[in-house]
């Protein structure tokens, strides 16, 4: 046990597991080809490619079972002021771009959102929170890039709207591995169950098929 | 440089700076005996309890300058189902308790709001953002507690609501140094200037005194 | 037909009933004092009285069938900038004062949370969306006043939430039976279901006991 | 004066006014051909083509003087659940439709954000608020339609936030004269100074040129 884990522990971090629920949902957050493409700066992590490899076989089960599948895509306008006080120049992935497409690992079918975003959360200044709970969802999976980006700030808003928030480990990706581990070390003591994908599977499989009805 | 840095600054994290504003608030997350006094589970960590003596110098400063100054405090009420997913028991926390109470080192005086928050960010579901908007801030300087849990969703929201957020280093505080400086890090690369207070002092003391009325 | 009923009809407002779900959560909103006793200069609407007195009946049927009841109140606090552009002075709402304690006709049973507001909505700047979503609430029955202010405000964000929005009729008041009756018609043609209460009793009445759990 | 006025009056509703900040900001919701051509159900209302014609002049000033523009309108996306529980069909207003595009009496240039939005208020699920920040707004000239939906929610929504919220009354329309009227007495009773348009006509003409820079 490392000195991190030791202190957490004794302070009382990470005693409870959140659970399953009953209606997930599938949240897939910026698998974009800036992201997950080597021609772009900031998709040259070999873990975030493979993260969005590994959540295909979560999207097929999620279709299978009528589970809601929501997308979210970073982008931005030109000389709209959208891009924020980011430290990091994000302007060049512009909507409608290529940087901006959902991966091929994870291609999106009719009828599943693809949510744009500005900001770190998938929730912040978009329309997943009422999509959400229009369809009473009470899980929130949340697979995507990168951990210590739009994924950690994404697990912070599904938990702190009252949702059982799960991250399959293998589904999210970062650009380091020491950051990747180091942020679901912080979410699994506070906010979310990190699992195992396995886990995550067998609890989709034993789900009722189209559980979810409007 | 670690790997980590590396290839965060090869993917073009970090580049720019945020800068300061000129209409500054200081928040202080979450400096309450839960936290700084060792009679608590969670209240043992010389390092929090050193960020809180170290905001005092920046308190001072803000309150000869009339800058805003705003405190979160955590606080429950028994059978409210107030306390979400939390995977640590934080029940105990009741509002209105010493361990509800804002730190001595950093004690508030009459007309600065003491906010109560049940989540992570001092944004969600407070009037926190109101009270900002209000008088106009520009820029947010985030001290408090902890690093990994509460600063972390704090300077993630000032961020997306389009605030310039300046994290003085000494004035925020964990459980672990290690989990304070890998969630230095992914702000910095992203989010929010991560700056010795020194360049903070320096900031406020040359502002000109009270540049903000209502 | 009035001419706004027909000219809203023909463009095709109103056509559909949002319905009843499965788990329904109780609001009151702002049922307090300050609206219904007539030594405050705000209270002394008879409409707004007598709302508070039928909303008993739903109070009543809610807590036999556990089903979550949530109150809001609003009040603020002396010197702390957080009454916002208010066009009333409402700062003599005092957190704690005789003002902005519950009424009588509606009184609070231990357990049920008292949320603190400032704003319009009981959502803005408070918990009250995570409390609806920890319950998995689907159905928010939306009682108190006024009813073309904070109950109007509170309908448009349950409604955007993604809730089915239900306003028993009997149950909101206003200051003026016009401005209750204009904003029932604009709720009602856009929103929610307003029905009488009858209606509400009777679907209260229907579910099975305890139907929530946590 | 009605009983309602003296009703509000006597409750000391309307006593104060909001004023204009330093750093106002033009907002114009939904003037999309949805509301504005006759050839659409909800587009029949000549008030709504008359306020879009008026708010041109707005527009012109703004351009003029550097004022950030921001248009809303809304659009849902077929089989993407996110139309909500409307009362009325809009599904029809489809993404990228005609129906969804800016009127020809306030057309966009290059560099002004047109933001999707799918519920009432400008604010929700959009990246407006964030919008305004970063250009630290103070002040929001709303227009748009209608009076008694989407402007009214954005009003109580940009109220919230704290900007001082401004309503020039012939630029805003509704489908029913009754319900433009009633819905400027609730606001200007409680948030908003609604007034006539040269006032704000008057206002920006005395602003310095390009006030903003970011």
């Amino acid at each position: 046990m490392t000195d991190k884990q030791s202190v957490y522990q004794q302070a009382g971090y990470g005693q409870k597991q959140v659970g399953f629920g009953e209606k997930p949902a599938l949240l897939l957050v910026d698998f974009q080809h800036a992201f997950t493409n080597s021609e772009y700066p900031t998709g040259k992590s070999p873990l975030i490619k493979q993260a969005a490899a590994e959540t295909a076989e979560l999207l097929e089960l999620a279709r299978e079972k009528d589970i809601p599948v929501i997308y979210t895509v970073v982008g931005y306008r030109e000389g709209q002021w959208d891009t924020g006080n980011w430290k990091t120049d994000i302007s060049w992935i512009t909507v409608g771009s290529h940087a901006a497409e959902v991966s091929p690992e994870v291609e999106p079918v009719t009828g599943e959102p693809i949510v744009l975003k500005k900001y770190p959360s998938a929730f912040f200044g978009t329309e997943v929170l009422s999509l959400l709970t229009t369809k009473q969802v009470d899980t929130v999976i949340v697979t995507g890039c990168t951990t210590s980006g739009c994924v950690r700030a994404t697990i912070i808003d599904a938990f702190s709207y009252g949702f059982k928030t799960i991250v399959p480990e293998e589904c999210v990706g970062d650009q380091a591995k020491e950051s990747h581990d180091a942020n679901l070390f912080d979410v699994n003591a506070r906010y979310a169950d990190v699992l195992p994908k396995q886990q995550v599977v067998d609890y989709l499989t034993a789900l009722k098929a189209a559980p979810i009805t409007t």
